[in-house]
């Protein structure tokens, strides 16, 4: 496998050059959702790239997806709003009904119907899944579910929802992992029905997440994805994925801002000097580059192992954590080298800087990780 | 001296309780200035702190000062709104006339004359203030200014202006650091006479920062500061006092930040017990706390020798430097202990780490810092 | 209360000088504990410092044994030999009787009784001394020990030793705190009657520490000290001081490792220039001693604390931290700075580097003190 | 190309099993050439690794190499008296003469000839190769060399040596990268004349290395390596493959630490629970593990890239930095976790701590490494 795709990463190139700097600065300023941004996208087919050709996508390989949302970073651009498109029809693919697909994922994959929002954190969650309170209870052929979502991102620009909801009390459930069920939830009807209510969020970045609330919200039973009660298992299926593509997003966020710094401190002119003649500067940024591109490399090897068909979980928690943290460092050095001006929104650089903080938390924080490396990697006993 | 100020800390606590997080928030949003926090503190007398009893003001030392911006801040208001008010007239207080200081700083004590716009750094200076390019030609009794400033935070809210520009050619200078005036403009006349423009600047955070262009702007030759020439020395007679006060703000954010985290850590319970628990949650906490009271006795020890009329340079330089960067690892500490919740607005968090970012740029770099140590302290070679 | 003491500072730099780096080199080369040097100090009535004028000592202040302390390490020496004879005697000061402080203190002072053997720490309690299994069981006026201490220092180079032993059953203690004796034991005659050995460990630096075994070990009831069972409040109390004589230690080493890289940067000339002119090789000097300013003035402040009777445990522990990390970051930036020559042994550096590398971990671990920070300053929950 | 070499890997394991702890501390604490370790090593056909078949070695690519280096460290033995043997001999593989070649290498492979000392840096040149001073004049049909090599490691070991020295006045060469030749040294044969003398410099980990001395030493003409001048350019074509090979060592060192530190923290108990339940001790140790699997891919990255042809610069020097760093972070995560255990010899890690440490200085130091990275591959100005 190769991570190249060259004309992959130009087209991406070319259509993001067409969303410059001041369309996203505007965007950010008033929070709002860059929907051209995402329909150039859709049309474009980027976002169908990991639907199989059957159902109408591009049938790519996870290493497609993670070259186009890494480009698309690098451009300056924010796949935030768009990466959940791109991967949570994941969990309908492996584990929903051929019927479920035939329906939902050709609409998926022209973005007729939009399924990016994935359901599953809820305030007293966290990242504790198994302890999520919304309750899915079957009344004849449908399930009514109560209850609350948190940091569910791109809810009001979704037609679909994924949702992970307990339908067997904890207490009853055959072990602690049984009892929640996956739902495909029909957003809009539910908003309709008034059953449904999203409360977006204002946060450091432009990230449209929000809370929403289920009342007495009805799923006819078709929609149940999976068996029952296997919901847990489902959802953690597709982490990895999940983690590499946004680990490939850092790498992309590294890259800008290293291309960024770099050009900066070739061309300021302090003292007499380019001020990257200073080591001062220079170091910061060439470390910023050997730490992106060891975690690039582990990134590539979380995905082989993915599409290999191998269990990935510690590259792609690696490949995150590790990935995260170059974008990060990329960022502080960015930042540091341009002085005032790496605050002033006309340079990119600070919504770069906030748009990059968030991985490393979401999707799962760093003490996640290590904790996750220390267990399952070097077999130390579980730390909480 | 004691820098406890308990009395006065009270005060500030109280005052400052008056403008909760929702105030910051709304303010923030649309980069709002801060109106009503600034006349509260100017009412209350505290920007007037360090202006002697016989102009008016409180004739407190820098260690009340910086008691009170260290307060602010640990209340997570924004002092970055006002600083300027309280150390500004140092420079007419040091070096100004009689007449001027009769005439400007009784004023600038009741608040009927915002004095905190200080107008020294350029685009293409930077922190190499010699090299500015602004200049002052003497025209009869007169001085007439071209050019134009860069990063005059709160211009649009001063109605006095410390100007430094160029009087004599760089050529023509008795000597590299001569040549350089200071000058007290009064802003609202030249903006009437259209000879001074203010361009805002938006930025990371909520800073009223601007760009100010003079295109013949005229200065009575009486708003000379001290000797004509002389104006770099004194501009730089101010930075440390200005270090100090700013150190303390990042004091106080530290403060703010472990506050914050630690309560947090103790209330947040993720599987099945608090996550202070953990000590990845708790060691950031616990050693951004040590790094802040470290940083915190160096501010106090360069305010001692400021105070005490000493040589407070290395002191004043690398407090600021550690101060910030206590306040920074307590600001990334806060925000990762947060989980999602940390880059949510209602928090406060986001702002506050947004806002403290910029004291490792402003009003100095950390680059130029260690150059300062590495120079003045320890003997090594200039580097740049 | 001042820390300069330049009079005894200098009296010390001049005793040290007649210890240069050749001394320290052959000793180190073969483990050999430095006798000529511990005699001088010893002499010169240094070690004496902390022991009260009635008692023949010098009657100092914690702070001029700090002064001591630091300048003997600035001074390259290795002041990890003779710190213990200036405190391990302050367990029989605070809590010995009138006729015990009678009976061994004068002697203690002149040397004639060399009191450095600390045996608390065992094979299996580690920090966690409460888990301590040697016991010292009633027999008459008698108390016989049986048991094994690990880490003892100098016990090879100690007449006697401050013993921790428990007398109660774990079980059937009053508290989980209780049931634990202090003794003073006459090592010689215990060597000679066999029922002590000690084991030299071999370490990375020449610290002269060993393992003790005891086998039927008597000692006279009269050299119980104080209560029994109440020796694990004695131990503890005076932690303190050895934590923060210990920080003066590291700000004593960091002070030499910042000299000598300062030196060298500023002479050693590659590419036609000195080193020192490069950011990369200045700033991390320039950070070291900027931490290890910090740092000293926290040592600074919990000795305050400490003389002024109030509780400086979060000072102690602090100070110890930080302090060590700044001689551990000077250390590192100065084997950095000195590339090849860092490393042999005739140049001291690769020798101080390894000495002060212990201190992160004696007495009190890095993450013993960010729980104790955690727990007891921040009030987040016990992680252990 | 794998990395994988397993049963090389395996075969080595069991060679190094015959030489363990005890072993190596005990030359260590002689600092004492391990002959009986080189021997072994050589007998198997190790050290003859990289040469050609037609030569009589083993005609394996480098990445076998880096596979034998890297498990050699990982089974806690020292490579660093060997990897030359493995590396110097390209220098004549790749420059020298086909009689040269045929009459120096199977020697070499067999190891009847031992070709492992490398004089290159001198006193006052550092990493400033070209500012080199030692002269070779040419004199009929032999070279007269005179002047000095520093850190010419294992020439007591060494039959042969390759030197760099100059043969055209820096004046008067073509340009400043010509003017200097490589030769091939008889050494035996120099010591016996008296010309040539070693003086061995005692450093802070067992690693032979030396001073030498040329007094009037005659090299014939024939031992000319190559064209006359070009010397410099013959020196740098092997740096790649020597830095990549070092790199695999660390990576060795960075796997025998957190295996040792894993290990130790599940089973060392203390407050009644293996200590790697704690997530201040588990933490460190799972983030050297990531570091140290992200620098791994690079050593595999540039390796790669080296046996493919190309230019590996960019790689060879970030994977060194990297592997460097990354065995570093994981012995400092070791020691600590070891507490005072770390600290003795017969737990091998403080010896393998002191060893590895080097590796951030040689062959090549993070500082330059950097400023290559910096320049040569962001294109950023020079900065010394």
């Amino acid at each position: 496998m190769s991570h190249d795709y060259t004309a992959i990463r130009e087209e991406v190139a070319k259509l993001c050059a067409a969303f410059p700097g001041p369309y996203w600065q505007a965007k950010d300023k008033v929070r709002e959702y860059p929907s051209e941004f995402v329909a150039a996208l859709g049309e474009a087919g980027y976002l169908a790239a990991l639907i199989p050709e059957e159902y109408g996508g591009a049938g790519l390989p996870l290493s497609a997806a993670a070259a186009i949302l890494e480009e698309i970073q690098r451009q300056g651009c924010n796949g935030g709003a768009v990466h959940a498109q791109m991967y949570v029809m994941g969990t309908v693919l492996r584990h929903g009904s051929e019927e479920q697909k035939a329906r939902y994922l050709p609409k998926v994959a022209t973005g007729e119907l939009r399924l990016q929002a994935f359901g599953v954190t809820e305030p007293t969650s966290g990242t504790d899944t198994l302890s999520l309170k919304t309750v899915a209870k079957k009344d004849g052929d449908e399930y009514v579910v109560n209850g609350q979502k948190l940091w569910t991102s791109r809810a009001e620009h979704s037609d679909l929802m994924i949702l992970l909801a307990r339908t067997t009390p904890r207490d009853q459930a055959a072990s602690r992992t049984e009892g929640l069920s996956v739902f495909l939830v029909d957003m809009k009807e539910a908003l309709a029905a008034g059953t449904l209510s999203i409360r977006p969020i204002d946060t450091m970045m432009n990230h449209a997440t929000t809370e929403i609330f289920f009342d007495n919200m009805r799923i006819p039973a078709a929609n149940l994805i999976g068996e029952e009660g296997k919901g847990f298992r489902y959802i953690l299926s597709g982490m990895n994925a999940e983690r590499l593509l946004i680990a490939a997003e850092c790498i992309g966020d590294a890259k800008w801002f290293i291309e960024k710094a770099s050009s900066y401190a070739k061309e300021r002119v302090l003292f007499g000097r380019p001020i990257g003649q200073n080591q001062g500067v220079q170091f910061p940024i060439a470390r910023a580059y050997a730490q992106m591109r060891a975690a690039e490399l582990l990134v590539h090897d979380g995905i082989a192992k993915y599409e290999a068909g191998e269990n990935a979980g510690a590259e792609a928690n690696m490949a995150k954590m590790l990935a995260a943290e170059a974008s990060w460092a990329a960022g502080e050095a960015c930042i540091q080298t341009h002085g005032g001006f790496g605050f002033a929104a006309e340079y990119d650089i600070e919504r770069k800087f906030r748009e990059t903080r968030l991985y490393q938390v979401a999707p799962i924080s760093t003490n996640m990780i290590l904790s996750y490396v220390a267990e399952h990697v070097l077999g130390m006993p579980r730390s909480y």
